[in-house]
């Protein structure tokens, strides 16, 4: 957990003592349902079919995952060797990192408790349960931390949004997405909290709806003004002035600015480009890739054409067509107006290192 | 009928005797039902439900939208003066006037009919059978005029397009949407037919899925190669170097090309806009309404917003969850490339007197 969240706002994961609930967002508006995972394929499952999805929450589940993973391992060999522990936990990282391939936060929150393990174990006298021990409270502190950025970067947005605006965005950003309230709609949430008057344009966010399904429940559960539009009526919105800002989120963004995110986003920031209209990108640093130079080498998932094709199981398109659905798109650097992190606005050119 | 359509697609519209067959495109793909039309109020409402659509279909269906009430008035009223019938089409003008906004088809094609009625009943001796055969000749008129349209436009494409190539589309603007092979996708069509290599991407056209339903259908009944795409990931395919032209239909252009075409279409020409790769609006020159002096005085429908708030019969959203869902949106004619019409290629600047 990482403290309340305003609204009634249910929290997307909670670990304790090697269980992980996960709020199954697939099932979302319909249903507010809880995965409970005691074993490792649980949580491998619950992040390659979105049942957690955003890039600090995939995170955040990632380390989470290591704990449930080693908890059971703990449970099923009580008597095993740290050095057999850590050689599970080298097949739990291999299954974790390719559960899915764009948001930096899943390797970089395997690097980090990997180094976490490292050096623990330094330390001679170290048993699998104090292992166990040491990578929970880092992955803890992972989950701080996330939740921390968000009320920074809220702070970041709303020191740059007048008191009363339109906004439009992209996908999920918020508590479902993250450890707290969210990136581009916690500084709408904390905003509205704040007292500001905001109205906001939904992006339903084909294919898996994330938009239609996940924000706007949590915009309405907030009491905050929206309205949910095609994906295909935002530029048209943007040109026409009804718009005061855009804020997205991002799943990598690489050295040079140019930005991952949902598939979708691109087309705001192009319309953006033609206005006056800001295109923010809210993002923690640990969604930031310096190892990335630019967007063209951001690994882009590709998922089943069947999302494209039927929806909630019924088939939309002729029996057999053929879909092409990559789940992001990348945004040149140079569209996007600032950057909202942890440390403030950060603006072009961008020093990300 | 306007002659055969080649690969076994079927015509969207066939009037005789006062009676007008409508494939209904609300039940496309997966059925292949037709509305027998004996009335005033089956014709307009099958236009305001968009079982018939497309900006040259909704031109034809009102034309013949005229006859089948006037026949209906001939059977109901035998005995009815040629002032009678007169004011009874000035009854049916209105009520086929309100059934969409955006297409100027459907106003030109009332003015059109309305100045035969005018230049026939001049002849004292006309009686209200007479008047019928008048409009029924015109009607059909107006229907080989778009399906010759059609052919020239598919002529005018492919004088541009090379020789293999692989283009984008949105929504349908194929022979459902014309009284032809189609404006946009009869380009595609044709040149399929005559051996080009040609593959298609398809925007799905959210909300109501006529790339989906329609397009796909089409292309699939024509055995062109193409994959179905969330609208959303047209422009980073652009932005990619993987599309080498993106061709679409319009339902109305303004005298200085600002054109207003279905949703989702502004978003492809923007991120043409920022590359090599050229934006084609396919039109016959009965889409082009030189009394409208630009994009932002044409009137765009909005449509219901359960349109967005459901998918396939199904609530996606919360419950209530408000929406925004405009048909159409405005591409300023600075990003379109060339327009594509029955009188070849025009480019910018515009003259569309």
């Amino acid at each position: 957990m990482s403290g309340e969240l305003p609204f009634g706002l249910p929290h997307n994961l909670d670990y304790r003592g090697g269980r992980l609930r996960i709020l199954d967002q697939t099932l979302l508006p319909r249903e507010e349902r809880y995965v409970e995972a005691t074993d490792l394929e649980t949580v491998a499952g619950a992040i390659g079919a979105l049942r957690v999805r955003g890039a600090p929450a995939i995170g955040i589940a990632v380390g989470y995952g290591l704990c449930v993973a080693l908890a059971d391992f703990l449970r099923r060999e009580p008597g095993a060797s740290l050095g057999a522990a850590r050689s599970e936990l080298v097949r739990v990282r291999e299954l974790l990192a390719a559960t899915r391939p764009t948001a930096v936060n899943l390797p970089a929150a395997l690097a980090r408790l990997e180094r976490v393990e490292a050096e623990v174990c330094a330390d001679a006298s170290l048993d699998v349960p104090g292992l166990l021990a040491a990578i929970e409270v880092a992955a803890r502190e992972l989950h701080l931390e996330e939740a921390d950025c968000c009320k920074k970067i809220a702070a970041a947005g709303l020191a740059l949004l007048p008191e009363e605006a339109t906004l439009l965005t992209h996908c999920n950003a918020g508590p479902l997405a993250t450890g707290g309230i969210g990136t581009a709609l916690g500084i709408i949430l904390r905003g509205h909290e704040q007292g500001r008057r905001f109205e906001v344009y939904v992006d339903e966010t084909r294919p898996l709806l994330q938009g239609a399904r996940l924000t706007a429940w949590e915009l309405g559960k907030a009491g905050v003004p929206f309205r949910l539009i095609p994906d295909g009526a935002a530029a048209s919105l943007i040109l026409s002035g009804k718009v005061d800002a855009v804020i997205v989120g991002a799943d990598r963004v690489a050295a040079n600015g140019d930005t991952a995110n949902k598939v979708g986003t691109l087309p705001l920031a192009l319309a953006c480009g033609r206005t006056a209209v800001p295109f923010y990108v809210a993002a923690p640093l640990s969604s930031f890739d310096p190892d990335t130079a630019r967007g063209a080498d951001i690994q882009i998932e590709e998922r089943a054409a069947e999302e494209v094709t039927h929806f909630a199981g019924q088939l939309v398109a002729p029996e057999s067509a053929p879909g092409y659905n990559p789940a992001f798109d990348v945004t040149p650097g140079e569209l996007v107006t600032a950057f909202l992190t942890e440390r403030g606005a950060l603006y072009p050119p961008y020093r990300f290192r």
